[in-house]
């Protein structure tokens, strides 16, 4: 059939997350994503900032659709931003709290997947402590269904680092001249990753991450950044800064002498910042830990962006569960036709 | 007053299910609806088939309506398939999950349905671990609100039982000419008590039941099926195969000697299988055990019809919901008419 | 700048709950709002009433708007009620369940509150163990989310109050020559506390609470009220009897000596009902003890109008739901234009 050959193709791992068009079908990581797709999804987010702040905030993009929130690690805010999200673009959500343990076999969880796709599901979100679950979800068992990773083990969080850009985009225009500092527990953060990996994708020329040894990667100058170990030398120069949430489970397991000690060597408070730019935006995930990886002081001044990021994060998630279902129904289509 | 007669009829044991006009108004168990009604559900639920696979999955036959999730036994698949019938009918939905213990008074059960009902709930859905509840609650205190089980005991699974009768009628046609054999804990199963009474009043000619005599229930004959101890005697010819999921929990209480040994004489392989007729479809409710019940192998075969179902599920819940929604509509319409 | 007066007048603790024209735009308790406010709720409460006994149960008002159901105590019966008038005004709904323990830091509970808010929020409907929770949150975080209290500590439960004052106007036809009695637990009662400042400031010449010594708050005359420790004396020429739920929890403290003895002299029989005018409504804010605040011989009588109470609190809910929010949308919109 002459048409195997371009549908093989579509599902390869690299292009996992396209259609046979290029088109996003699912939002796995940011990895393998082109500048020029990237910048799609912070277009169309851009256009779903307006919808927030209507007096009626509804498109009726999702209308009839099924979202299932798939979260076998309970994340009780992130669900709610892709919940809001999904209802805000007219969809069904059916939210599923799945213990780890009554899937713990990959059996189970295909069947449990199957099952929900046979209920004509047409997106799923899905949180998971593996890395490499959505892929593994998007890989296997969805014919029909957009796959949305909503954070998987350290892997990614791709929505994240997404609403990240958009809100460094809104406050510096572009990537091209930029410098941008994450600081922290790059070791565990899926955020991380996929913030190096947005960044670098829409032509930030100098991405740095500023950490202890004991919470960096090995070999991360792979990953196209330069690590520095010392605060002062780190922000130099710096337009962005970006904290990460300390894991406080982390702390337990030895990995730095105290959650004091990294307030006094990372944590961001007002005078550290003055060693980056005057006018550099600070940023944070959240939730923040006041104190540890950053001060009041600072999470609340002017440079402060934190509360942007959390508004961007819905009109981001509208964008990318718009596209992957628009990618998704132009697959399907295409598909369809070439059978006989 | 002249209109008492046939209201009180209505509300008689055999037919509380049907308003005066003999149509749906409460979905509580096969027994008692006619083949005709059974039929009507079937060829309800065959049009919802259509919306499922729609790009809009929706249809507004119960907007503005409020249908409650009464969950007094814990069970998220039923619920979710419960959750999205509705939402797809475009009824409001509420979820309650009630523990049992804090309404183990019947008194306090009975007041808490009346606070649900004077919020103008129109349909009770209610699982319950205690046989006869939705009946009980269709009676006593919902003269305005529709009762749908879904599943209580080891009593029944009527909306179950009929997603495996559209199923089998997707596949073969219809039951007139069909043997159908049920495999497994009779005993416990409120899906085989339903199934039973499903083909029975749909014209099957034979029905058979294969199991050890520790799971069958006393004077099983009386239910109009054939009883097989021996899986190969009971497949012999047999078009449909249904398999029970084995609850474990059974196992425990020594009515078998154990897993290994159910799955050596009734654990359905493929090599099992080929005793039934060559085109006979595997049937199963889910959740599979695979290796207990039913092989892998079995279990995605082609002969396997097990995710049909699940689709069928669906449909089959918004047809047995808008029939009773309209059914009730009915009955009180015209109980208000004969009022001076 | 000339409008900051008024702003600020706005936003004072007295007028904390209104806009600058002085429509409600927070709900918090019924303290501070004036009698001409409190009847245009009963007024728009009674034209949901005919929303609830359509067949399509929904109004647009709410369309496109979030409103976020932030339950720190947990309670499936309010959030519920809250959940459905919110739907039923075409309102997306969002339950949050928040453990008190995780946000224990004040810091960090207005983090929560802001990320909320950030989100494009319209509205909390705040229950909290603390009293002035739903005040606090008003006050210092939401300039642009309306807050519901829906009960909070031992202070207020202003729905609750609401929906009973239109359950007596619906029987009683106005306020004015009203003997109405409170009985049970008034000091642990937020309910009671709303009670009687909604029944004073509709105009009810006589308000009574009944309770033994250590059941009565501290200068309880000062809310307005007669005292009784006596029910007989209580109950005599009495239009509305008000039960309150005794909290079980509140009797292990020794604050009675029993159950039965609070039954004895305090526990609503029909006898002990007779003592009241014969035409007198009995209410119970639910859900009741039967045999312990009420017999079930009163509860279920033709004087009871419980459940009517219950009808009524989804029409009270739309209202002050609808209402607070065209309230702070006027505030909004007025507080743009004086923007240069």
């Amino acid at each position: 059939m002459s048409s195997s050959a371009p549908e093989h193709a579509a599902s390869a791992p690299q292009c996992l997350q396209l259609n046979r068009f290029g088109q996003l079908r699912h939002f796995l990581s940011i990895e393998g994503l082109s500048r020029e797709l990237l910048t799609e999804i912070l277009d169309t987010a851009d256009s779903f900032i307006e919808v927030g702040a209507r007096s009626i905030k509804k498109v009726p993009l999702l209308r009839g659709k099924t979202v299932v929130n798939l979260f076998f690690e309970p994340s009780t805010r992130t669900r709610s931003t892709f919940e809001l999200a999904a209802k805000r673009l007219s969809a069904d959500v059916l939210n599923m709290d799945i213990r780890t343990s009554s899937t713990s076999k990959g059996e189970s969880l295909l069947d449990m997947l199957r099952n929900m796709e046979a209920m004509a599901s047409d997106m799923f979100v899905v949180r998971h402590a593996q890395s490499g679950a959505p892929h593994f979800i998007a890989q296997s068992v969805t014919p029909n269904v957009a796959v949305i990773n909503a954070g998987d083990g350290r892997h990614a969080h791709p929505t994240q680092a997404m609403l990240d850009m958009l809100t460094i985009r809104q406050h510096k225009g572009s990537f091209e001249n930029l410098t941008v500092a994450i600081i922290g527990d790059i070791l565990h953060s899926r955020v991380a990753r996929s913030q190096i990996q947005a960044l670098r994708a829409l032509g930030t020329p100098e991405v740095r991450v500023i950490a202890p040894n004991t919470l960096l990667p090995a070999e991360v100058e792979r990953l196209g950044v330069k690590v520095y170990r010392d605060l002062k030398q780190g922000l130099k120069d710096v337009d962005v800064v970006m904290t990460l949430r300390l894991q406080k489970e982390r702390m337990e397991s030895a990995l730095l002498p105290s959650e004091a000690e990294f307030y006094r060597l990372y944590g961001l408070s007002a005078e550290k910042l003055r060693w980056a730019k005057p006018d550099a935006i600070v940023m944070h995930p959240g939730p923040i830990n006041r104190g540890v990886e950053i001060d009041s002081e600072v999470a609340d001044s002017p440079q402060s962006v934190i509360l942007n990021q959390v508004t961007n994060g819905i009109a981001v998630r509208m964008a990318v569960m718009s596209m992957a279902m628009s990618g998704q129904m132009a697959e399907m289509a295409a598909s369809q036709e070439v059978r006989p």
